[in-house]
């Protein structure tokens, strides 16, 4: 069986529409770890070496996050920083060649603000991190309007959250 | 007089090359304030308050680092995603209306990787950023070959980091 790792990133996950949906429903699923960033290293104090075993034993990894400013969360961003070592992710003694990396995030605006063009630049960081240590980029799933303005905001949101999910069940599971 | 305020993310900057002698050269000019967020928040704890009142106090901001994975550094990512809310940033009550934004930026490797389309897509989420809260955007001034990998590289990153701190110096002055 191939075992995959979501990598969460979400500051408030109580509050989660989207990201909450979504890796529920994913840690339901056989062979499936979740790794919540926020929770386990409140402080930003990151355990490098429980990160990176955890990366050694996925075939599948998958970076889950709310889009905030046109980029991911912060806590990611620290998460990539500390853990993709040289030695470790990249040059002599690299260990990650091959595995595959899935990009799934949420976006609380319309997808008229959306097109192609934005999502790739958005992408960009984790494509290029993918090629730089060989590992297969097989692409983004993302989801729009995903806030809970109103109250038929969330219920709109938690449909597309659960399509969502859905989404990337199949993906892991093909 | 007009004022100009750099936010500056770099984790080590005892070993750093560029980022020191750009922010080195930029604190000696007048009517410069440069907070280096790693030395401030060494514990990821910012003082919301703080940051927002440097940037109220400011004409011109200008975010220096080193590029890190495709991306700022996640301090500098942690610092947006607090520091620039509802109310203040953008929405009802937004404060920064107007104020000019540099995006100042250091690359390990060399130019031929980095061509501008690259660049676009680096600088994207600064732009996003930008055109959220109505700041204005005057572009990037970026320099590749940043690195101490031996002792001509360095020779050859010091000259090459003194050239971009005459240029951010030439662009607020004028």
């Amino acid at each position: 069986m191939s075992n995959t790792l979501m990598i969460l990133a979400h500051p408030v996950i109580e509050n989660s529409i989207g990201n909450k949906i979504i890796s529920d429903n994913f840690s339901k699923a056989d062979n499936t770890e979740v790794r919540h960033l926020d929770k386990l290293y409140p402080d930003f104090n990151i355990d490098v070496n429980a990160e990176q075993e955890a990366l050694l034993k996925a075939d599948t990894i998958i970076f889950q996050f709310p889009l905030f400013w046109y980029n991911m969360p912060a806590m990611l961003k620290h998460w990539i920083d500390k853990v993709f070592e040289y030695g470790f992710a990249f040059g002599t003694g690299a260990q990650l060649t091959g595995k595959k990396v899935v990009l799934s995030f949420t976006i609380g605006s319309p997808v008229s603000s959306y097109p192609n063009e934005i999502i790739q630049k958005i992408a960009f960081p984790f494509q290029g991190l993918a090629e730089y240590c060989k590992l297969q980029y097989l692409g983004e799933i993302f989801c729009n309007d995903i806030n809970g303005y109103s109250e038929a905001a969330k219920e709109n949101a938690t449909d597309i959250a659960n399509k969502h999910a859905q989404k990337l069940l199949e993906l892991i599971n093909n």
